[in-house]
């Protein structure tokens, strides 16, 4: 088994490999800039986790793990596009580094070359059961992205739609990277499910996490701005479960001020945050991320290998939920 | 085998029973309304003669079929977003009936229903092949669309370099459509190849035909603004080759004409047809068109199948070419 700095240090060896030094250069260079621009690499480690829990030739999965953050990487060039994000990882987006033409073509052609690489490294049933895995969880993110498009211009937004968002958006490809590392090695139908299970309900604990953390994290250890979400009147949890507890009277004030295009900046953010906190949504939206968390661990459990081999699994989700073992 | 007509009218069906009726509705109207907008349905066609040529079961050509042109409607969508063109096909483009976010994430989920539709409806080693030539033909029609971007902005242009633009983002996927559907009804690898050799040659001969008829077109006749390349300043085969017959101070003025912002447009088309005429390019193009229709008649003749098989393709390469028999 390798250790987690050592499935990092395979991930980054493959990644380098695998530079794309294809023509037209102003086709393939945003793409390398993308990729190199650092961040957790969270997805390709669950590619390599997936195979290793069953097996120790996790090198095998190192094409799927790049595929993952290949992926990713080509929906934060859209989104950051369509959200008109200025930065990405502290640095200038790909759309504002070139322009927005470079990352509407940059970012089709790295969804394209997803495919490839899952087709040129796997064979036979294998490969088209990833590209199987592959499509549904693509397909899920940019449903996802709609969705979250949509409540943006929804008054309210309930709690189960806002999971599927989340769900489909950013944790369907946790669990899609983990089922593509099991399948590789030839893991059982059932323990496959069992990780992408996983992967999901961790991806939705992440969010959930995120969600608190943007509006009642510390600004010092954060990493974006706190209170962002609420400026951009997004219908987070936070927001969801405010409108189904509040009374009628805190459920206009709410409103108001999410309507309100004149309030101060610190004013909407300390109004917004107040009235959270008279509901008591902070308490609930960390019940409901434990909540995710323990059924994420519940499937993990359920996995059949001996409990050794989820030892790296669990690490990694509580460095994800921040948690202290 | 089928006719032509009877050829169209089982694709329509199948792209009716096909209609997206997926959620979030805002994702898929916009890939409906596209794929709703007419146009001449060639490379959908060109996959079913692809199959029909060796085999009378054309209908398991359908959903390649449909993958064909749910791709170039994919690249139509973003295509349109970076020429900023308001109309396609006389209506309006998707990022001007929507906005260009939707372009973007409806063209992006177009792109993976693509692979979806491919990997459930056929098996094992066919399924992989189609994806392995869908893939390259994806990666053509990206690389040959930034390398037509990239030509906006060079002085010059060499005809090895134009022909292989025109032959990755338009020739590719029309050869591809032809091999997807020859490789369906297990014709030969050699047969398959000459077929998408045929369906590229044919594909550049059209594109040929389109640079001649966009500067000495019948306007009556050709359907969009005869001269629209000229004050576009396209780098078509026309001006590629006019600079390497031009004496110097030929050249000169047909840069002049390009970099000239404020010449009016009725005498800037004149200007530069002057200079085509005077270097005989009409006749030169319209001799390599001619090349290349010969050629894709080569390869389509060397196909061992019975040469009656081959009459619709022949008949539909001469609409193509709107030739008369």
């Amino acid at each position: 088994m390798q250790t987690l700095s050592q499935l990092r240090e395979s991930y980054r060896k493959y990644a380098d490999l695998n530079t794309f030094r294809n023509q037209p250069i102003e086709l393939y260079e945003p793409v390398n800039y993308i990729m190199n621009l650092g961040g957790k690499r969270i997805r390709p480690l669950l590619a390599l986790l997936g195979a290793q829990i069953f097996s120790d030739d996790t090198d095998v999965a190192l094409p799927a793990a790049y595929v993952a953050e290949l992926f990713h990487n080509f929906s934060l060039v859209h989104d950051d596009i369509m959200d008109e994000a200025p930065l990405r990882r502290g640095q200038p987006a790909v759309h504002k580094k070139y322009d927005i033409n470079t990352g509407i073509l940059s970012g089709d052609v790295m969804l394209i070359h997803c495919y490839n690489k899952l087709i040129q490294s796997y064979e036979g049933a294998v490969a088209l059961q990833l590209i199987d895995i592959f499509n549904k969880v693509a397909i899920e993110v940019c449903e996802g992205q709609q969705y979250d498009i949509n409540f943006e211009t929804h008054d309210t937004v309930t709690i189960p739609s806002y999971i599927d968002m989340i769900e489909k958006k950013t944790a369907a490809l946790l669990g899609g990277a983990l089922k593509m590392g099991a399948v590789i090695v030839g893991a059982s139908e059932a323990d496959a499910l069992l990780l992408d299970d996983f992967g999901r309900k961790i991806g939705i604990a992440f969010q959930l996490q995120d969600d608190i953390l943007d509006t009642f994290g510390d600004p010092e250890k954060f990493g974006k701005k706190v209170g962002g979400d609420i400026l951009q009147n997004k219908k987070t949890y936070l927001v969801a479960r405010s409108f189904e507890k509040a009374d009628t009277q805190t459920a206009q004030n709410l409103q108001s001020l999410f309507n309100d295009t004149d309030i101060l900046e610190a004013e909407k953010i300390n109004s917004v945050r107040s009235i959270f906190q008279k509901l008591d949504i902070q308490k609930e939206a960390t019940q409901l991320m434990d909540d995710y968390y323990q059924q994420a661990m519940v499937s993990l459990e359920k996995v059949q290998v001996p409990s050794d081999r989820k030892i790296l699994l669990k690490k990694i989700s509580d460095d994800l939920m921040q948690r202290e073992k």
